[in-house]
């Protein structure tokens, strides 16, 4: 069976196990599928919280892959904590920074499509049970990817795998197709009392 | 010195700090001073992004220490994850469940203070450059541990060790003393969908 035709199978089993899921209307379901998370909103949490389900999943014996799209939003201390285990985190730090930066929206698209190919990879991989994609939404938002592609990708996953989708602006498609949806709000920042960005807090 | 008058001049060098950086009011602070983060709200990811936030400070080579105030409500996958560091991670489960399922309020206002005993003894280490207080927002909430006395050893700290507390129903207080405050609201639970808990994402 071509990759293809093998993703397409898999997409419609999973579609067919959610609405079962659904039509059966059940209080405490048994059955176990991967999830899709998505973390939004102006606050902050959004990445770490996804990194702090890396370390919970990699407590669990749960391999971990990671895409960061925005090079320039990623944690250089997770990204450097995380290297440490290569046999259980396939990490890769994606992306040129955000497009008023570089200024080239071509440019910034072809890169944004070189990160989807290693997102790809790893929601084909039946060896990984959780899969973040780090600022994707930004991505998405910005029209360097297509939504379409993206769900039909993220919904053709191994039925046990987990995704957790971060970034401000989650497109509505985005979270009509997510299983739980958070949004962090910023209640009070330090930033706005005039205190500069912390290493090992905000970086 | 004693304890705690070194603990109390520390606190009056911290609002003294405090209160020179708001009247400065300047844009761009370049002081660097620990922070008060505190992440609350009826969603997920509370815990999630403090155990982030662990794994960027350790990237950084930054030790840690964390409380978890109420046992249930410990994620075991990232207790396991963080045990594997002893020498950079100080971790100490305390607590014993809800009140509801214990249904012994002395008792669990004793554990509570045993917990934070064990928080206060971080709070005076130099050498922990964060310290995650999991779940205190509860414990204050029930009434288990007194406001006042927590925020005078929180305030107490080092001037550069950050403090994450985490816990939904923050405390008016809490928040005013804290630096951030982030809410993270459930916007949408596969939980609600009738799926069950998910090993690696919910625990």
């Amino acid at each position: 069976m071509s990759e293809s035709a093998e993703r397409y199978a898999r997409h419609q089993a999973r579609m067919a196990r959610k609405k079962a899921l659904i039509d059966e209307k059940i209080a405490q379901a048994q059955d176990e599928y991967g999830l899709l998370l998505v973390h939004s909103g102006n606050g902050k949490g959004k990445s770490s919280s996804a990194f702090g389900m890396v370390a919970r999943a990699l407590g669990h014996g749960i391999k971990v892959g990671v895409v960061q799209f925005i090079k320039g939003a990623a944690s250089t201390g997770e990204e450097a904590f995380f290297r440490r285990f290569p046999e259980e985190v396939s990490y890769h730090v994606m992306g040129e920074g955000f497009t008023w930066e570089t200024q080239d929206r071509q440019r910034d698209i072809a890169k944004a499509q070189q990160a989807w190919d290693v997102a790809r990879a790893l929601l084909n991989d039946e060896s990984i049970g959780l899969v973040v994609l780090d600022e994707l939404n930004i991505a998405l938002k910005y029209g360097y990817l297509q939504l379409d592609a993206v769900l039909a990708d993220i919904q053709a996953r191994p039925l046990l795998q987990h995704v957790v989708v971060t970034g401000r602006g989650a497109l509505d498609g985005m979270i009509d197709a997510a299983d739980t949806v958070t949004e962090m709000s910023l209640v009070k920042h330090a930033f706005k009392a005039g205190v500069k960005a912390q290493k090992g807090i905000e970086f």
